[in-house]
């Protein structure tokens, strides 16, 4: 019997290459999507669901009562959070709710990752989350937690840091490619602003944080919180560095500021490591699939 | 010009008391319901808005424009939150956010009391809420901080404890009156089961939170919490032996378990004192009060 996973937000940048890794391993995949994208193939059936609506979501649970299900959906933009705080709530804590409490009523043996964010506030040390990003994201976590303890349901929760890797997406290495292939293809010779190069971040290739979505369902234990990051610390000047050495131009950049004081992130990923994940890709192959897919797309134009 | 209050969750327990507080005070009170209740008079226009659905509300803010509101609908029954976790959820943190999101898109002059819980679980201890309704209200209490602090909203954290006082109530003090008003009128020989007599608790009557209430709304700060409590701790033991002097019967009791070990509750009411509020009501006229009302009520039957 073909296990069947579930897949919320599957038309976004970390969906595509879920979708794609599950279906490559024989698994039945359900691409939900909230509105028709025709993502269809023979290992991937599309479920228009607009996760903010209960009876949507309870009425594809019950039909199709997937034993995996991983949950992608949200909106992830920080500055449209401003703009749209009850929105991104509704989307990312609400939905959550609607999603694991059908699960609860539909009562199927079922194993879920919530994917959170690593932009969520620290409650035992802020006294308020820095925007509604965070909130909803925070709120998605501790609705997640306590859904698991009060009903026993076998909920993990995944914690990304900064996902990079092909495909379009509104992270930092995505919006500089983009703008090297506009200046490689003669399109714009604005220079890249970068506001400060000593910015440290954690990157790590979505297809490394899609196989960590594996070994959690495999191995993860229930209730349990996962940073999915790389361990690393990457500057905003070393992304700038290798990308030039990647492409065949010297485009211009202007660097705002350069600090002196260097604060690299340290994410703990012992925690995934222990389950037997280690993340494969280097930042460097990434970042050259990033070029290559913008580069693709600027000539299908 | 009369000042114009909104009250959601009106003919709820403390909404009754609100309304007549307010309206007595000279306020134009507007009774947010969310089924018709033939709640009009001369003072008090009835106002039926389902708070679950946002739209609902917006209208009803539109049009009304409250300088003050003091949001007290909910769902507020621990047990029944077992059995009705999402719609406690929805209930109480997201017709929360409902209220607040219409508030800052309306964007008119308005200060607003948000009640919370002294069930909230307190996120830098615990791990998990004890129960979906103390979720549901920890949740409501960090979205309308959030709001508060995003979007500069005067709102003000009201966190009662136990209230008591005259009205249908499923508190412990009015379900024992109920009890003691069948055994008054022959209709019940069973004895009053307590289960543990040395259970200490902090009981204010609901007529002295209502006035707290407009403490916080005349001298309370924006985005402070405010407990609302009488800052004494009763037993069960006490309860009963006040009741026994009160009642005219030699009321039956069965007490399961007395600990020797004492807990009594301290709850912290110095802001709200400071503000020149304190707690009138003795808790004998409370509990007279209370018997009073059942036995008009049983008249009425």
């Amino acid at each position: 019997m073909t296990e069947k996973i579930l897949i919320t937000g599957a038309n976004g940048f970390t969906g595509k290459h879920a979708c794609h890794y599950f279906s490559k391993k024989g698994m039945k995949v359900i691409a939900a999507v909230r509105r028709d994208n025709n993502i269809c193939n023979h290992s991937v059936k599309q479920a228009v669901c607009d996760l903010t609506k209960k009876n949507e979501i309870e009425l594809l649970l019950r039909k199709e009562k997937p034993y995996y299900i991983l949950h992608l959906a949200g909106q992830n933009d920080v500055s449209k959070s401003w703009n749209h705080p009850h929105l991104t709530m509704e989307t990312n804590a609400f939905a959550t709710l609607h999603l694991l409490d059908a699960v609860r009523q539909e009562n199927f043996p079922c194993k879920i990752i919530v994917v959170t964010s690593a932009l969520q506030y620290d409650m035992k040390i802020d006294k308020y989350p820095p925007h509604p990003y965070s909130l909803s994201k925070s709120v998605q976590s501790i609705i997640s937690e306590s859904w698991s303890e009060f009903f026993n349901l076998e909920i993990i929760i995944a914690k990304p840091n900064n996902l990079i890797g092909p495909g379009d997406s509104n992270g930092v290495c995505s919006l500089i490619a983009k703008k090297i292939v506009d200046y490689e293809n003669n399109k714009s010779k604005d220079p890249i602003v970068i506001n400060d190069s000593s910015i440290h971040r954690d990157f790590l290739d979505v297809r490394d944080a899609v196989k960590a979505y594996d070994y959690l369902f495999q191995r993860g234990k229930r209730n349990e919180i996962y940073n999915v990051a790389s361990g690393k610390s990457q500057s905003l000047g070393d992304l700038i560095y290798i990308y030039r050495e990647l492409s065949n131009t010297n485009f211009p950049v202007s660097i705002k500021k350069s600090s002196k004081e260097i604060s690299p992130v340290q994410v703990d990923i012992s925690k995934l490591k222990a389950l037997g994940w280690s993340p494969r890709i280097p930042f460097r192959t990434s970042l050259q699939d990033i070029l290559d897919y913008y580069r693709k797309k600027a000539v299908k134009k």
